[in-house]
């Protein structure tokens, strides 16, 4: 059930102004000291039904390269996340490669000689194809906060109490009417619709000029800085929530694109392994994650904070922040 | 002589929709194509006194590692370049290293043992002490053009006819009221201040704790998302505009805030020399460089492009663009 409310600005940041009095520079808790202090009860357990372990050969000194993906939650992007689902569970990436990274852009994974329908691995069977549709939900599904872009007014789309959050600071986004967190995922609104967005980390389909979406067999992250434009033109199906390191440290490809050429000296990334967390229980090294709850107190005081930064470092709050700058906190907890 | 002007932002807009007409998705060139077809006219030259460069020590492999800073040109932040300028005429920097690179933020470089009294390398006379006042300058030296936040009126402030530019799509900015493209340079404006901001690749001046500004010693270049928050709290004096790739894909530090922290197995980055491109006049490998003028209609064709895609691979335009999802072109020339 969908219950469009408009709120005033003032009303909707009450329960932010109450918990923080306007302090002055320099007196206030940084954002990593916010979420260092949050309560266990403001932290939310990731599924580990969700999570996808993909082992990159080791680096050049020998270390373990370990990168862990979180899917998306229903309702997004589920025709390919469960097609990634059946990949992993095929073993279909081991042994395939990192084939791209630009700078400033994306680094991606699949088959090297996909383009070559001589030599491309064929895919397991039972993938479905996926409509553009699906790069976008519909908006009574999911609930999210946020500002049309032209007035002062707080635009809320509630499917059930207390699951809606966003700070007044968040109010602008340039991309989309309106853009909040829900569940731990940064969200856009507008159109009558919702869909995740591509921040710093995100997961994306990598595909062949439109009418393709994608199988979800070329995946890509992003390395730089936010491409929204790609935003509902690509699916989004996840975020890496740990090793992102391994991911944006790699050498830049020198052919177009970014893609890496061999013929320039290039040398693409091994995938050892993709796999499903749940497929792998007896690694018993796979730590368990939590996010900080988006819905939480704790949250509300962190994105305020990346909003107005008040510690001491800082002479000059910015007043505000947009939604790929408020990264959501997650952290590895023993399982 | 400042003027301030309101426009409406149709008539803003005007010269940009004279050139474009409404296209559907797929039928329009993309960024790229734009910037490959600009005429030279509409490239201006970088001015090689105001290049830095700085070699790191070959990679693992034995390739050169250049990297090319542009410094930023008055009326900013030149307290602080007149001492970067110093310390490279010093050979300040040779022998240093890259000390942290902390993943979506900051890759920074300068004396390991800065903090340690003892052992800290002696900096050359003649430094001086910037005010953070001069973090921002006044408005009416610089023109730039924008909207403020709440109405859809585009405010401009000329200082002399034909410099100002900033298209409809790029009217919105949480951070300032207004953000533009000032001689090849990401701007923003408020307070009837003008100041560079934090974009992907632009460098900064490490600091300690305020009231400290930082003597340009000690500098880090943005290598994720853009970190406006630090707008107007810490100085930017430039942009690597060459060799980023160096900077954004080194490992990752383990230390506290990516510091490299060799008892953790990290090791630090060295750097051979950093120059002044001037001092290196015998170094005919030294390119020149342009930058695909801010003030060109091929600008404005490519920005408008970046905010709306409408090139084959695009199925919806993002209707929209952050500034610093607007990178200003820069190429290799002959010199």
């Amino acid at each position: 059930m969908r219950k469009p409310l408009l709120l005033l600005t003032a009303l909707a940041a009450a329960p932010l102004a109450a918990q923080m009095p306007p302090p002055k520079p320099g007196d206030a808790p940084s954002p990593t000291e916010i979420v260092t202090a949050a309560p266990k009860a403001d932290w939310a357990a990731i599924d580990p039904k969700d999570l996808l372990v993909m082992d990159l050969a080791p680096d050049d000194k020998g270390r373990a390269r370990r990168v862990v993906i979180q899917l998306l939650p229903p309702p997004f992007s589920q025709g390919w996340i469960g097609n990634i689902r059946k990949l992993a569970a095929a073993h279909w990436w081991d042994g395939l490669a990192v084939v791209r990274v630009q700078d400033n852009y994306v680094t991606q994974w699949g088959d090297p000689d996909g383009e070559d329908k001589a030599k491309a691995r064929a895919l397991p069977k039972g993938l479905v194809e996926v409509p553009q549709s699906e790069y976008a939900s519909e908006a009574n599904q999911r609930s999210i906060c946020g500002a049309p872009r032209s007035n002062d007014e707080t635009y809320c789309v509630q499917a059930e109490p207390g699951i809606v959050f966003a700070t007044d600071d968040l109010k602008l986004d340039i991309y989309a009417n309106s853009v909040g967190f829900d569940h731990g995922w940064p969200i856009a609104f507008g159109d009558q619709k919702s869909w995740p967005v591509h921040c710093y980390g995100m997961v994306g389909v990598g595909r062949d000029m439109p009418p393709s979406t994608g199988t979800g067999a070329e995946l890509y992250t992003v390395i730089g800085h936010a491409p929204r434009q790609l935003d509902r033109n690509i699916a989004l199906v996840g975020r890496i929530i740990d090793g992102m390191e391994f991911m944006s440290s790699l050498p830049r490809g020198h052919g177009p694109l970014g893609f890496y050429d061999l013929a320039q000296g290039d040398e693409r990334v091994p995938i050892v392994s993709v796999r499903l967390a749940t497929d792998l229980a007896s690694d018993k090294t796979l730590p368990a994650y939590e996010y900080l709850s988006t819905e939480s107190a704790s949250f509300a005081k962190y994105a305020d904070a990346r909003a107005n930064r008040r510690d001491p470092f800082y002479i000059r709050p910015a007043g505000g922040a947009d939604v790929c700058n408020v990264p959501v906190p997650v952290r590895r907890v023993k399982p």
